[in-house]
């Protein structure tokens, strides 16, 4: 079976995983206090150029989103974010589960804009409704989008505007960069008040980075990781996997491979004549196929059904390439359209 | 100037005050281990025709749902809801806050359909999308309209087949109780898992009974109410004002009088000529007006604007009557309407 | 049965009811947007001489004090309180279900100590525990003892120089301020970060203020009071209640009525040749009897057995004065010792 | 520096390792509905001779504890452990954060006892306290102890006596396993009610099994794993870590090793005259030390003071030994000690 269900169905990349054999003997301090991770987050600070940014790592995209959170909300302080969005769907309830609502945000393929964001503000009754105070992104989008440079821009110049905080998801940050290159790391640093940076979807065994670009947001966030479970004993396994990650572009070069893999299948799907839920500029693909199609399709790939159809004859699946995904499979699975 | 703000802006009914007073020298245990709310609780029980039904009186609406939802879920399951359900909009996240996601269903004039709810189900993930677990109406619902006695039968219908449990936020079910009397007590207590039955907003100074019509539901429920910071030290004066509200029909009459009041002012504003956004049945009226009409109303009434207009030449407000209002009150507004 | 087992057997001073009576018919806006809560924070500001204390109005101690330490804190610090402080063994929980540990210092006789207190502060070892952050007293203490004005001062400076939030909790207000005038309410709104006068039982049919002194720390917490359930929607109840408390120093000579008749209890007790758990200036008193005086008394008052006795047959007990008490009572009680 | 601080200053195991690298290149499903998993769940299974046990693996100690214990308890009730125990001292108030209370019961060496339970149990008033469930235990406990088998027969008949749960941290089972082996995996399976087999400082790079031992108790585990950020992506890298260490009994090979280390250090340090805080069977040693040597120490060993001194001259201080410590690291202390 050939895998496009999802971008962790491997392990690590090799230079990835050579570090973490490279250190395995090595006495270090626990919870992060090591040199690997130092020198992660030197790396990181220097490719974001943000001196003042902290850094924190994290185990998983789910716990960082909960974590980053329940940071820099007030207890009845809520969350504005698009219906797709991966805290709204895909998580299990965890930003609910820290007490904090969702508010949803008409997007545009994915994309909130700042009037989207502005109508859900002026709904909000004081005291009687929560205050609304963190926009929620991805970058990419669930649909595979990417915000560009002013779309950004724009919704950092509402949120200082309306006091609201901007925090970006970056699960397939990778994937992004490579796609929007001048929506670069230190694009980021200066727009976002915190984002993070995943390692698990783009060549590590697992791992994020949490950034919070004005120091003043973090306090106490190392208390909060250690008391919600996501404070890694051996916490250098962390650094020692983004120092790969960040060592020589490796990263940016992963989500490349993915989203030209990505690219070759869409294409391959459009000139099949079949349509597409959403147009994707990354890793994540989404076409709509017969239902027979999809049936046969099965049988030799591994994938997911999308949602629930509303015509039960046409099926939508999602299609998903990593940096482990190769021409040939791509190119075998066009074939099979035909 | 008139009051047509809200049904909590007077005190209490003479008779539910006369309870208060004559009461008020006893000496009884605290925390509603007295006979007063013995007494109530076996009036609520034969009144519903459920013996073995569970009260518990708590002091207000947001605070009886969130003890209710957090009592009835475990924390992975959520809540199915109207848009506009209370909970939604005018609790301040206090769901989300016990940790509870709530999913909206789409309604027709604020009320829940078996359909809205079943797609709700099929568009849950599972293990990465909560589980539902409850249906949450309003009777009346927020637009003031009323649930009939063969939706409820097939919203419960489709709550056991579907493993989900059924509460009922009687904030105004007196107002519902005297608009639609085949929906009465009895019947609530088959059809749903818990429900409550408002005070503070029918003739009490504060007060809500909480039903549980299944005692297994309840375990554990005392512990949660004080926990929480909902068990009156002084847990006679629900008690009291409970057995006075259901003595001699009291409770109805305040709803059946406050209904008629909002139809005499519904049907005046209708013959005036205007529209309004959902058509009532109990005591909450919601006519669109000329913003310019909405202002010089402002000056002789309390009321409320209603959301955020279209159209801002078209505002549409709420209009609130109560067992306080006068057929004079309303008349002199529908004057001014001209 | 004469009734010495708590300070809220019985409703309201006639005075605070009369407020009640004569507010009834009035319209006013809801949830403490009202003149009678204006009037009477204003009353307590010029009382306290803190004209910037911001005050708001809550239904019971426990709901008070969850909501005042879920305001003053983030969720990684910690509540310093002695053993038999009321939110460690009385609230079911209630800190710990809004996330926050409590550590336990020694006490003498129900009170902290700035030792008591620096080695909790010593026993923490950063990011694996939580961080110590606001100091809860009750005034008088769950012993009935008080703090006197140089211990409360000693405490501030400790809390002001380890970086610690100081809240005090006055269920009992009334009959600390009676026996202990120096530590007067000037004097509490000085030292204290926030604390609470409480209403239930020195008099109201319930209610608390909650003063911040500080008004940076309240930022919010309307919406938080709103969403745990805590705003009353006819609020004007509450200051309906404290003003009339607050008027020709009602709730003082309340607390000194309860005081004179628990030290006529705690003076026919010593001469009965019974001693007591604690010396206790304020309105309870806690005895420890032969059990088979206990059993006795039992028939003909009620009261409260107390903790677990060491010795099976001498039983420890609370007995509890208000405002309602005669001394007559008291002397029956007496009496029954011989 | 030699490294005596804790058991997780460096990586897996070689064969841990080897059984990640080999996996590495796999594609597998996400969530550990893989094959490495399914294999590890049946080697537990069968070597705990219980196959109606159900397991989980998580990433980290306090995970486990926080996750297991919100699945356990509703709302109300509380946890009843030792002062020392891990989840009351070190992990930053974690099972607080979810909302349960702690109730510290006396413990003899770490070991709680059914007596010290019972008086926890019988202090507690019921409504106003918490509702104590679960009882929580440690094997090895915090001072380096085992629990005999009729130790922990005795606390399970309690449990089962008195309605608790019996839940027991292993984060260093494996040492407790080479310690006192007839308290071995099918015995835990057997008096346990859910337990965690360590990974993290057994050999393994991260990672632990927690054990349900009735499947009723873990009814929608597997979301609240993945809501609380506890499920990770590449979920067969805990699969393939434990296969590795159940396989040839590695994982208690590997505890024994630490013990002897251990037993050798404890050894050398009575015999050169220091005394212990406690006398440990596992891989923790609790020296008290003369000040001066302990800074000598500190110039050639990684260890950490431990506790507040109660004389500043004496410090004591915890050694850990893992299974990586060398015979020739344990001897060049102890000549240090001289």
């Amino acid at each position: 079976m050939q895998w496009f269900e999802c971008d962790y169905a491997e392990g690590a990349h090799p230079r990835v995983l050579k570090a973490l054999i490279d250190s395995n003997a090595l006495s270090t301090p626990g919870y992060g206090e090591d040199a690997f991770c130092a020198r992660a987050k030197a790396l990181l600070r220097s490719q974001m150029q943000c001196e003042h940014c902290e850094i924190f790592f994290t185990m998983g995209g789910t716990q960082t989103n909960l974590l980053a959170i329940a940071q820099l909300l007030r207890p009845h302080q809520s969350v504005i974010c698009a219906q797709e969005g991966h805290i709204h769907t895909h998580e299990t309830g965890a930003i609910e589960a820290t007490g904090h609502q969702l508010l949803i945000a008409k997007d545009v393929d994915g994309k909130l804009t700042p009037d989207s964001i502005r109508a859900v503000l002026a709904a909000q009754m004081p005291i009687h409704a929560t205050q609304p105070k963190l926009v929620y992104l991805s970058q990419p989008t669930e649909w595979g989008t990417v915000y560009t440079r002013s779309e950004l821009s724009a919704l950092h110049a509402l949120c200082r505007e309306a006091g609201l905080l901007l925090y970006l998801d970056g699960a397939r940050l990778g994937c992004a960069l490579a796609a929007q290159p001048d929506v670069s790391l230190p694009f980021l640093a200066r727009v976002c008040d915190a984002f993070y940076i995943g390692g698990t979807k783009n060549g590590a065994l697992f791992g994020e980075a949490l950034v919070f670009t004005d120091p003043a947001l973090c306090r106490g966030f190392d208390y909060l990781r250690k008391q919600r479970g996501g404070l890694l004993a051996k916490g250098r396994l962390l650094g020692a996997q983004f120092e790969a990650l960040f060592t020589d572009g490796l990263y940016t070069q992963l989500g490349a491979h993915a989203n030209a893999m990505a690219r070759r299948l869409q294409d391959g799907i459009l000139a099949a004549g079949y349509p597409l839920l959403a147009p994707s500029a990354t890793n994540q693909v989404f076409p709509v196929l017969p239902k027979a199609l999809v049936e046969f399709l099965e049988t030799r790939y591994v994938f997911r059904r999308w949602g629930v159809p509303e015509d039960p004859e046409q099926v939508p699946i999602r299609l998903v390439t990593a940096f482990t995904t190769t021409p040939e499979a791509v190119d075998a699975l066009i074939a099979d359209l035909a």
